[in-house]
């Protein structure tokens, strides 16, 4: 798999990411939130164990224990979205497994005691998928899965009872959202069974039209119907998403480059930027570069704006506490001199 | 005098320029209002060919018959403040005499049969004054003026009866502007008998924080006096400015640092620009400079810009008709390519 911050891809236009993630518990343990902090860390420090064991573990992956670690360290796993806020808040009795590339993620006693999650980039939830598939194998190999032959795999959540696994895909969709198509749209997508998340998952606003779709449904429907239905609504959208960026194009040429041009001279320029106006001008100088308007700015540095201008890495890259305005200064400050490198 | 386009002068912060204007008639002659084309053509000649006897003209002088030039140049020698709207819609019958350095115009058929105008850089205008009043003493000297012994000059207007004198001075407001004190300033300027305009006088919208600010009584006071009263209040109005500069840069540094630098970044990369952002926007890099937050961009190219990114001066520049939507694009092109130029 390839981290989606370092795509190189030609297909990443549209798409940025696609995660699978399998949610699955040990037979006969209460749930984690059900757990104390005591005997959650028992519980990480059995998984852990486990696993640690297998060959596959050795030089491939590493253990962070949330309570050994620092809360600002935690709080940039969340933003590299390698943990979820679930974890983060679960952070005295939570743990994660994480390979070098930072594609694989297995949390430990998040909502439910194991959820192995994938991410690759652009389109590809298949390549996600196989690669949780064997995550799972190995490690109930190891482990007894809380299993009920009618249902499924058991989870915290009946919402994951049946195959335990939600596949969801990172959209960047700012013609639609320019065109104001974005709003039927993301209607219709709820209504074959979609849920419709921002960057950072569950509960978080969409901003940099930025936009995660991921199946409802788990239960009664087998992984690979999943994936091909979540295909399908995704390719539609791509399809749209295109139509609407050639018709902005055809009416409107000028004043989207202007757009697009300004949103670049603002991020090169700003010396103060909140998190939200930097994610709409990112998002515009990205569209910028798919229409061929804006040259010599690589994606991969507008990728890793997505993840460097969250608060806590702003801290963790100038290495220092920030308040609210501190921060909106220091994120200019790392835009300008991330669009300031030669690429 | 210095052309304020040209101005080098270390005291052109806040004042631009300073202007002063004689309105002269001829004796036994209807005002230019009450000429029809012909006459008025007549009139021109007639006093052209009296200015053109005088040693100081030649090499040094040309005059320029608005009705043997085309619209478009009559337009750009009004956007460069040589002549005055009114001497524009008198096309028909309208000349002006003006100097190579473009400091010096001699309106002939404005509203009345001779306007000497002469606008010199930063707060000066003494002299104005005095080049405006050899010239008056010159022309003098050729034709009889209209002159009554107890009211003075006699003019078109009441308002100008007297000494036929307006002073004014172009002053750059953007502290004032930002911080809404504006308003209250222009208040009690024109309750001790200024007018307040904009950057094309009688009628023009304020734009850019420019106000061009004059006297508005001519009658019963002297040439001297005249200039005493307005540039105590000039003096008053760049103090207060200076003040209201400093109080920004104590109280919201990073916010005007944000701001003129986002100026910048948006004139050196848009695409499409109207004429008031435009304005706006120069204003705020002007303020940047004079505040030492800007390098590198000389204040000459942002004086050219207030000209050259008027509608005329556009078409001019690129020899080109220009519909609305060209004319935004291009005052955007020749403002990159301004800024763009090596200072």
């Amino acid at each position: 798999m390839e981290n989606w911050l370092n795509a190189e891809g030609k297909n990443d236009d549209i798409v940025i990411s696609s995660r699978v993630r399998l949610a699955r518990n040990i037979k006969d343990i209460p749930f984690p939130d059900k757990l104390s902090a005591e005997k959650g860390k028992e519980i990480v420090e059995m998984i852990n164990d486990s696993i640690l064991d297998l060959p596959e573990y050795k030089d491939k992956f590493k253990t962070t224990k949330l309570w050994e670690s620092d809360s600002l360290n935690n709080k940039t796993y969340f933003e590299k979205h390698l943990i979820s806020y679930k974890l983060l808040s679960n952070c005295k009795k939570a743990a994660f497994i994480s390979d070098k590339d930072e594609t694989i993620s297995i949390m430990l006693n998040e909502e439910d005691h194991i959820r192995i999650q994938c991410i690759t980039s652009s389109l590809n939830l298949e390549e996600a998928y196989d690669t949780a598939d064997n995550l799972d194998n190995l490690i109930e190999s190891k482990v007894d899965y809380a299993y009920d032959e009618r249902l499924g795999y058991l989870t915290a959540c009946p919402t994951n009872v049946g195959t335990g696994m939600r596949a969801s895909v990172m959209m960047h969709l700012p013609a639609l959202s320019i065109s104001n198509e974005i709003t039927d749209i993301l209607k219709a997508v709820s209504q074959v069974g979609m849920t419709i998340r921002g960057l950072y998952g569950e509960g978080s606003k969409v901003s940099g039209n930025l936009y995660q779709i991921s199946n409802q449904i788990s239960l009664g429907i087998t992984e690979k119907e999943i994936m091909n239905n979540l295909n399908a609504v995704i390719n539609q959208i791509i399809n749209q998403e295109n139509i609407s960026r050639q018709k902005l194009m055809q009416n409107y040429s000028y004043e989207i480059e202007d757009r697009m041009h300004r949103a670049l001279g603002i991020l090169k320029s700003a010396r103060l930027l909140d998190l939200s106006e930097g994610l709409d001008l990112i998002s515009q100088v990205r569209l910028g570069v798919e229409l061929g308007i804006i040259k010599n700015v690589d994606k991969k540095l507008l990728n890793s704006l997505l993840v460097n201008t969250q608060p806590a890495m702003l801290q963790k890259i100038f290495n220092t506490k920030l308040n609210e305005k501190d921060k909106n200064y220091y994120r200019a400050r790392i835009v300008r001199e991330t669009l300031d490198q030669k690429n």
